[in-house]
This record gives structure tokens, sequence and C-alpha cells, in this order.
């Protein structure tokens, strides 16, 4: 079978099973959202240097739980057959408990950043964010599996947890925002 | 002239010829979209090794098509000139079958990732993919040039076979996709 | 406190001061895009070689300003006190023209990309457009700080001239396109 089948050409698709919908169907952007947060997790794993490869393994982990998750997306909402297992869930609570204990406190916002995990770490945390909210979108017009949902508002945690818990290992301390910034050119008179 | 006008700033902008329109209208997302895929593409060929030289001839032609496309989008719907020429969804065809039959075949999903190239192509095909889905929501407002949706269609299968074939060269075998995840920690102590 | 407070599992959270949203509320869509845009310029920093520290420093201010801007977005529309500081939008005004006066005077539209800092500017000037176009749809419902939107729209700008600036200063040529593309094969064999 060909990769191309053309049929998608005007903008129809099927969700799984073949029920036909628009592409730009609330449930084909949010697992269409999904594919692209694991497309990002993949080039995370890329990043990871050898001091990194503890990130590379539980990356891998999550990309296959993002996969179920986002095959209870594309399933009919008339007779749902969910595959994500909620248990998923506690294990991203261990592990944001894990990094946490291992990084300094803190009590401000820090500008995503710092080594290059990090770096990539936040921009997974805010594209995990925009597939929640689109999720939302979603459940307001169809029944969606609430484990799922539950999933990724813990996972954009995870990946705040686990960019800073990169710094720590790279020896690169976090900068906080600083609220109310003046003029720039003055402050370098400061 | 200054690169910057300030008309912009309370949110409206021009169409080619000059007709008003917010800057969250549907034409405007649509190639607002196809530019941040443009912009990807940059990044993709940045992360093109001497091994992959092959991609970066290919991405920078598809950058000037994506221009081309760009414009029959951001042309007014009323007396629409356009210029996107729909040989390019065979030249597109051309190249899924070449990598296709150079890389082995599956019967599943796989894990987006790999070696560098293939993760960004990755990424692209995603973009690419979000980008047809606000098409398709622009078309259902106003004409398009239906060879562009063709042609975006079909992009987003050339990313795919071009990240496997990546891969291929570059000796990293692709991880499948194993459905209905077990818990992690549990999943250890196998 | 934990990082997790469990709160919005099920699509629910909190704007400044403590009031209910929907997470797909157009308010939290738009602090939501501005912190993705934040993340990938932490990135972007990261991709900034000792030739280019210039540009450290300016993201980093850049970020701060960001978190301004996005306290604005997350402020309640009843009663707000907004932060951000419009002198901002002067200062980026000085560096596009700094760059711009450094940088060959084009009449033409280029290929995003050239050398790996243009190339991830290029993709946070169309991440500020995306956020912009959210900003817009967001102002149609409510009211927003102004300033931030005049902010936003010159920073595009901002990221343009900074991505052609990187690449003088890599003495890497900026590649014009080139409107109206023909077939790629028979192009080859010109
Ligand atoms: C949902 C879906 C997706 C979702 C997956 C959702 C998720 N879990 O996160 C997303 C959006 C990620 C996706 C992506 C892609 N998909 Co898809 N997808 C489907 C769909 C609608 C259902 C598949 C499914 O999960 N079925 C439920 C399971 C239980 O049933 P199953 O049949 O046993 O599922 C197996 C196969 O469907 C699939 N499979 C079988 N043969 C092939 C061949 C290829 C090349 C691939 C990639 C997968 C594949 O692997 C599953 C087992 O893991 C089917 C069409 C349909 N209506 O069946 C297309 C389909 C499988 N997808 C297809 C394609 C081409 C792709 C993409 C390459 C598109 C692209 N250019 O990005 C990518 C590949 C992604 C990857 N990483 O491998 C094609 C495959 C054509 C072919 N050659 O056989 C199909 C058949 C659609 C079509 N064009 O007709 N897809
Ligand atoms: C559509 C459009 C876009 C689209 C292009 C769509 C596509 N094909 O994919 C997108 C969204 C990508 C785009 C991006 C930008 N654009 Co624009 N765009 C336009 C618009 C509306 C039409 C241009 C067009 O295609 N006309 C049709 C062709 C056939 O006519 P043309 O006049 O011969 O087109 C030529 C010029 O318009 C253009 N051009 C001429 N002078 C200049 C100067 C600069 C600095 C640039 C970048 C381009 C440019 O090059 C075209 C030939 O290739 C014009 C405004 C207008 N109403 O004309 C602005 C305009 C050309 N853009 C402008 C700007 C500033 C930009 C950006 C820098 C914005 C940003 N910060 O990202 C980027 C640059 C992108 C790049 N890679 O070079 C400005 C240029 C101001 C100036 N100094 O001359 C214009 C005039 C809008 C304005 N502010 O008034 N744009
Ligand atoms: C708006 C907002 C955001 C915005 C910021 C908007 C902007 N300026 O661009 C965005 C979307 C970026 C954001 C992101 C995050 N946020 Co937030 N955010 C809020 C919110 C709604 C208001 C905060 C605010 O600006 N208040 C106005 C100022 C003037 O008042 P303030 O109280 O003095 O503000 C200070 C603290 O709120 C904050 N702070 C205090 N303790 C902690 C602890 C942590 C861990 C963090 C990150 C921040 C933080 O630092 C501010 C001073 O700089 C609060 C909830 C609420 N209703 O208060 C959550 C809140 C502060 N956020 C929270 C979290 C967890 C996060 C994220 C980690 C979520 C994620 N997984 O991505 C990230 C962290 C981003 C970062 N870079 O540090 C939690 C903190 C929980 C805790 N352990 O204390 C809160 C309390 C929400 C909740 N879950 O109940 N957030
Ligand atoms: C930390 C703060 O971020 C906001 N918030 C919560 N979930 C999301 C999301 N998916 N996208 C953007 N913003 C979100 C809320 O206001 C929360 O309090
Ligand atoms: C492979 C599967 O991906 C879905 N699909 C097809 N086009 C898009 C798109 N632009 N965005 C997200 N999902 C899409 C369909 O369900 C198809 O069968
Ligand atoms: C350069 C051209 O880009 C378009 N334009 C202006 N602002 C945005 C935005 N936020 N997103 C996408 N396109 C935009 C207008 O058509 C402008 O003329
Ligand atoms: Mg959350
Ligand atoms: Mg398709
Ligand atoms: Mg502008």
């Amino acid at each position: 079978m060909k990769l191309y089948t053309k049929r998608g050409d005007q903008g129809i698709t099927q969700l799984i099973g073949g029920s036909k919908v628009s592409k730009d169907d609330k449930q084909v952007i949010a697992y269409g959202t999904m594919d692209e947060l694991n497309a990002w997790l993949g080039y995370t794993m890329v990043c990871c240097s050898s001091r990194e490869v503890l990130f590379i393994k539980e990356l891998q982990e999550i990309q296959q739980c993002l996969f179920d998750a986002g095959h209870d997306l594309a399933t009919p909402t008339k007779h749902p057959a969910y595959i994500f297992n909620e248990k998923q869930v506690g294990w991203l609570e261990q592990r944001i408990d894990f990094y946490s204990a291992h990084s300094p406190e803190i009590t401000q916002f820090i500008l995503p950043g710092g080594s290059r995990v990090a770096a990539v770490l936040h921009v997974a945390r805010t594209i995990t964010r925009r597939l929640e909210r689109q999720i939302v979108a979603l459940q307001k017009e169809a029944p969606i599996n609430g484990s799922v949902l539950k999933y990724v508002n813990r996972l954009s945690d995870y990946f705040f947890a686990a960019a800073r818990y990169a710094n720590v290992i790279n020896n690169v301390d976090d900068i906080f925002y600083d609220s109310g910034r003046k003029e720039f050119e003055r402050r370098e008179d400061d």
C-alpha cells in the first residue's frame, strides 16, 4: 500500500473505524497536536547528551503513552473503546516528586532555558499545554477519556520539573523573572 | 522604507492588493502558518550534515514552493490570480516513492525521532499537518486554490518518507509503537 | 506546595486574582502562546555561539518583557492593573534600525534560514506572529493592553532584522524568493 492515498486531498479524513470527519474537526486537531508533541519529544531525545540518558528512557516511554492517548482521541465518540492507562498519571507524579526533591525550591517564575536539554524540555512543556487547551475545547463538544486530560495536565508539570533537574545536573542556575521591566537602555546605565 | 510601518499596531493588516483584514482572519492564519513551516524548514536545513546534503537541495526547493502557495493563500478571493504549479505535487510523489523504496516496509506506527535530521523532519511533518487543518478551515469560508491543499497533504507524507530515509542512511532503526502501555515501573520489573 | 495541585484536571483554571476560566479561553490561549514563545527564546539563546553573545543579552531582556506582557494578558478584564511598559516598543525600534542599517537592503522576500541562529530567530518571528493573531482574536472579545499588541507586532520585525544581521555576521547570504516555481525536475535540466 502506498503511503499516499490521495483520498484526503479535499480535506476529509477518517477516524479509527472509518467514520468520516473534516480535517479541521476538534478531534483531528487534538490528535494532530498529540502527534506534534510526540515529534518534538523525538527531537528532545536527540538533544540529550550522555549525561542526560535518563531522560531518553523516560521520553521514549512518554512517546508510547502519547500514542495510546492519541488512540483514544481518534476513537469515534459513539462506541468508544479506550486504551489509555490512568496509572501513567501516577508514574508522572512520582517522577515530578523526584525531580522537585532534587532541585532548589522556588517561589517565583523562572525564565525558560538554561542548558540545551532544559530549553527543549520547556518547549515540550508549552506544546503540552497547547495540546491540553485543544483537548479542553474538544471536551465541550464531545465526550473524551478524562484520564487523557489528567495525563496531559500532569505531563506539562513533568516537563517543568525535568527541565529544572536538567539544569541542576548541568550546573546551570535558573534565572528568575524580575517583574516590572524598565527600559533596557536605561537599565544598562544602572 | 522602514521594516516597521506601525500600521498594523491595532490588529488590522492587508492582503495582496491591499484589501484590509483582521490579523486573525482565516487567510492570514493559513499563510502565517505557511511562514512558520517555512521557517522550520530553514532550521531543518541547518540540521543536515554533509551526509544529508540531498535534503538541503530539496528543502530549499520546497521553501520556494511554499512561498508560491503562500501567495495564493494571501490573494483576495474575489479575483484570484493563482501562481502555484500543481506539477509540484507529482514531484513530491516521485520523491516519496523513491524514499519508500529505500526504507524497510512497515505496517505499524513508528515513534517519531531517531537521527537528528529524522527528528526535525518529523516535526516538519506535524507542522505541515497543522497547516493543512487551517487551510481546510479556511476552505469552509472562502474559495482556495485546491492544488495548494493537495500539495500540503502530500508534503506531510514526503516528510514522513524523508524522515524514514534519513534514519536508513544514518543506520538508525525506527522504533515501533507498541500499543496498550502498562505502568512504567511495572514494565521495568518484567 | 506541590507543583501539581490536580485542580485543573477537568479543564478549568484561574487567572491572576483567582477568577475561574476554561483552559481554552482566549486569554489563556494568548498567555499560553506567550509562554511558548518565551520557551523558544530559551532555545534560541542555547543556539548562540560566542560570536553571537549580543543576541543572548537581548533575548533575555525580551524574555523578561514577555512575562510582563503575559501578566497583562492573564489579568482579569474587570479591574485591570497593567504592568507592561510601552517604552520597550521604542527599544525594539532602535534595535531594528541598528540591525537594518548593518544588513544589505532588500526589496524581495528571503527564504528563512541561513546560519543556525538566523534560522531559529526566523522560527521565533513566526511564533511571535502566531501570538499576535491570538491577541487580536482576544481583543475582539475583551479589552487588552494595547501596548502589548504593539510590542508583539514590533517584536516580529525585530526577529526578522536580527535574523538578517545574524547572517551578516556569519557571512551567509540570504537567498531570495524567486516567484513562480517551475517543476523541480525540469529546473535541474536547465
Ligand atoms: C489515528 C491514525 C493516526 C494517528 C495515530 C493516533 C495515535 N494513536 O496517536 C496519527 C495522527 C499519529 C497518525 C499519523 C500517521 N498516519 Co495514520 N492513521 C490513523 C487511523 C485513522 C487509525 C489507526 C489506528 O490507530 N487504528 C486503530 C488500531 C487498533 O487498528 P490497527 O488497524 O491495528 O492500527 C494499526 C495500523 O492502522 C497502523 N498501520 C498499519 N499499516 C500502516 C502503515 C503505515 C505506513 C503506518 C504509518 C501505520 C500503519 O499501525 C497500527 C498498529 O500500531 C488510520 C486510518 C484508519 N481509519 O484505520 C490512519 C493510517 C494508519 N495512517 C496513515 C498514515 C500514512 C500516517 C502518517 C504517515 C501520515 C503523515 N504523513 O504524517 C503518520 C505516521 C505516524 C507515525 N509516527 O508512524 C495511513 C497508512 C497508509 C499505509 N501506507 O498503510 C492510514 C491507513 C490512513 C490512510 N491514509 O488511509 N495516524
Ligand atoms: C503576503 C505578504 C507576506 C507573506 C508572503 C506570503 C507568501 N508568499 O508566502 C508572508 C506572511 C510570508 C510575509 C512575511 C513578511 N513580510 Co510581508 N507582505 C505580504 C503582502 C501582503 C503581499 C506581498 C506580495 O506577495 N505581493 C504580491 C507580489 C506579486 O507583488 P510584489 O509587490 O511584487 O511582491 C514583492 C514585494 O511585496 C516583496 N517586497 C518588496 N519590498 C520588500 C521589502 C521587504 C523587507 C520584504 C521582506 C519584502 C519586500 O517582495 C515581493 C517579490 O518577491 C505585502 C503588503 C502588500 N499589501 O503588498 C507585505 C510586505 C511586503 N511584507 C512586509 C514585511 C515587513 C514582512 C516581514 C518582514 C514581516 C515579519 N516581521 O515577519 C516578513 C518577511 C518574510 C521573508 N521571509 O522575507 C512589508 C515590507 C515593508 C518594507 N520594508 O518594504 C510589506 C510591504 C507589508 C507592510 N508592512 O506594509 N509577507
Ligand atoms: C499567570 C500564571 C502563569 C503564567 C505567567 C504569565 C506571565 N506573566 O507571562 C504562565 C502561563 C507563564 C505560567 C506558567 C507556569 N505556572 Co503559573 N500561574 C499563573 C497565575 C494564574 C498567576 C501568577 C501571577 O502572575 N500572579 C500575579 C503576581 C503579581 O502575583 P504573585 O502571587 O506575587 O506572583 C508570584 C507567584 O505567583 C509566582 N510563584 C509563586 N510561587 C511559585 C512557585 C512556582 C513553582 C512557580 C513556577 C511560580 C510561583 O511567582 C510570581 C512572582 O514572580 C498563578 C495562579 C494564581 N491564580 O495566582 C499560577 C501559578 C503561580 N503557576 C503555577 C505553575 C505550576 C506554573 C508552571 C510550572 C506550569 C507548567 N507546568 O508549565 C509554569 C511555570 C513557568 C515558569 N517559567 O516558571 C502554580 C505554582 C504552584 C506552586 N508550586 O506554587 C500556580 C500557583 C497555579 C496553581 N497550580 O495553583 N503561570
Ligand atoms: C500556571 C497557570 O497557567 C494557566 N494555565 C493552566 N493550564 C494552561 C494551559 N493548558 N495553557 C495555558 N495556560 C494554562 C493557569 O492560569 C495556571 O494558573
Ligand atoms: C493518519 C491519520 O491522520 C489523520 N489526519 C489526516 N490529516 C490530518 C491532519 N492534517 N492533521 C491531523 N490529523 C490528520 C487521519 O485520521 C488519518 O487517517
Ligand atoms: C507581511 C504581511 O504579513 C501579514 N501579517 C501581518 N501580521 C501577521 C500575523 N500576525 N500573522 C500572519 N500574517 C501577518 C500581512 O499580510 C502583512 O502585510
Ligand atoms: Mg497544569
Ligand atoms: Mg495526509
Ligand atoms: Mg507586523
